[in-house]
């Protein structure tokens, strides 16, 4: 089959691979309808060190159950699924408290281990627990926001959440590619009052603003901060949402959190310390947030999407085929597309 | 009045100072009955740039009201307050979300700009929102308890609150002194099924398993994290309380928290930023605290503190007048004593 597949930094090509198969009786095979590049896909992108074998990339998709093993017993052939970017047993003690990403047994698809879904096909491991089978078919006009629901609009979700928004709040939103965007849109769904982008694309920006956020700050650094302090009574806001996962990002999101605030982070940190550590503590600002478990937010998250009550498969602006995956990945590398889709 | 004055590093005098009067009409002028010598004043003591002036230090005590200024309407000259360690104006927007540490007309007792409480009397700025009027008089058998409430039974509360712990979770503690013990009462206080404090020390050590510890490790850094997870089936705490501020006491404290747990801080932070970042991201751990809002957990640690459910005051292993202040530092940063209380 065919497949992408990562060799290096810069380095994506599309290449014939030996056909994902059922390996284990809890596997299922999906032929995938539908799958995109993440953000998140852009730091081996740029850094991964090369590698002979490669890695099959992609961690979100949507597709059709081709085969499943022996022991699987709640999802059937046919079956029209959400693949959520970790893979979990959903028995274990951190599956039944809905953190499927740390499944005791769970893993993340696209991986030195695990191959990912930007392919023609993909083996689901522990497929009972990890695929959720969705009452609607391929064909279905929402699938582009349906496809969201395997990482970007469940992360942005889980930042919301991480950040306590609620009825009220006001949330910034730091990092204006998919996962922020999305978070726009959680944070508005969980009712906050005032939402605050901080961003400097426009195509971005004026999605932001259809999808809730009421001001737009365009500054970087301290002058973001200063600028959002202004926007905000001189305190900061209740809630901010950290959508990178520079060090610089988080400085940022912790100088416009209000005394007593928090700030939800999904943007996987790529340093081993966090700055801001003491001034996080003086303001009693909590800092949470981690790998989404996008699993659990699907029952809770799907009926607002089936509804068109919210719309986050816009977060993609450009659609290609396989052989189109390259070229995806410098696109949104050079910010030139915020989110791409996979037909394979 | 005589005074305990820090001028630098190890150099702590007992001084005549001019006498604490009522400067603002907001002030009150309390005569102090018992002061104490906490953690945080170690790290001056460490560490404090020499200082032709000096700073008088203390931001822990109780004592009675001898003058109010003309706009003090709450309280009143004969009463026996607590002094919470951080003055707050009690009407803005934080003092009623319960976050007097960051209120806008606050501030810290025993810094450059107000003077501390290890002295015969101090002055109260914004009387009103500051002080806690007692019940019971200076006299009382619990005083000793009563005062932890001014700070280290608060922020041993705060750092439980912070890291979420409730009825039959397990929790950490790390750092054996004042707060880490307050810790281990107020872990106990919210119904925590499993208690482990991480301590070397014999004395601290026993109290800690008087207060409620089910279990102590005396081993340090990956060991002891290595033996928190053999401890809690593999996984970690759901709860651990950060009592100490260094670098290493915060990776520790990540280290040995459970995937979806909670780390409460309290320990002031030495470094701008904190270890563990990816950790912590990676497991979804969350990382709260600051400098606790005592004004806020006086009302609800009162009655049991005046019932006896609850006895920090067992914290303090040494009493001294003012000549013995010096020596009490001494005696705290030599870990030879775990509080020292001053009776002016």
């Amino acid at each position: 089959m065919r497949a992408t597949v990562m060799f290096g930094a810069h380095d994506v090509r599309i290449q014939n691979v030996p056909d994902a198969t059922i390996v284990s009786p809890s596997d299922a095979l999906v032929r995938v309808t539908r799958a995109c590049i993440c953000g998140s896909d852009l730091w081996p992108y740029e850094a991964m060190e090369r590698s002979e074998a490669g890695r099959v990339m992609g961690h979100e998709a949507i597709g059709v159950v081709e085969a499943v093993g022996a022991d699987v017993r709640q999802v059937k052939v046919g079956d029209f699924v959400i693949m959520p970017f970790a893979y979990s047993d959903g028995t274990c003690a951190f599956c039944h408290e809905g953190l499927q990403t740390s499944c005791v047994h769970g893993g993340f698809f696209g991986t030195a281990q695990v191959a990912g879904a930007q392919a023609e096909a993909v083996r689901i491991p522990l497929a009972d627990g990890t695929l959720f089978a969705l009452p609607v078919g391929p064909d279905h006009a929402l699938v582009a926001s349906l496809l969201t629901l395997s990482d970007v609009m469940g992360t942005g979700h889980h930042a919301a959440v991480a950040a306590k928004v609620g009825p009220g709040t006001s949330v910034a939103v730091v990092g204006d590619g998919a996962v922020g965007l999305c978070g726009v849109i959680a944070a508005k769904r969980l009712g906050a009052e005032r939402i605050v982008m901080l961003g400097r694309h426009p195509d971005r920006i004026a999605l932001a603003r259809q999808f809730g956020a009421t001001d737009v700050v365009s500054e970087r650094g301290a002058e973001a901060v200063e600028r959002v302090l202004e926007l905000t009574g001189g305190h900061g806001v209740n809630s901010a949402l950290e959508c990178v996962g520079l060090a610089a990002a988080m400085q940022t999101a912790i100088g416009i959190t209000r005394p007593g605030g928090a700030v939800g982070r999904v943007g996987v940190p790529q340093d081993a310390t966090m700055p801001g550590s003491q001034a996080a503590f003086f303001r009693d600002i909590t800092v949470s947030g981690g790998p989404a478990p996008v699993r659990a937010y699907i029952a809770e998250l799907l009926p607002d999407v089936l509804s068109g009550r919210i719309e986050p498969g816009r977060v993609f602006d450009r659609v290609v085929g396989l052989d189109g995956v390259p070229d995806g990945y410098r696109a949104m590398n050079e910010r030139e597309a915020i989110k791409v889709m996979v037909k394979p």
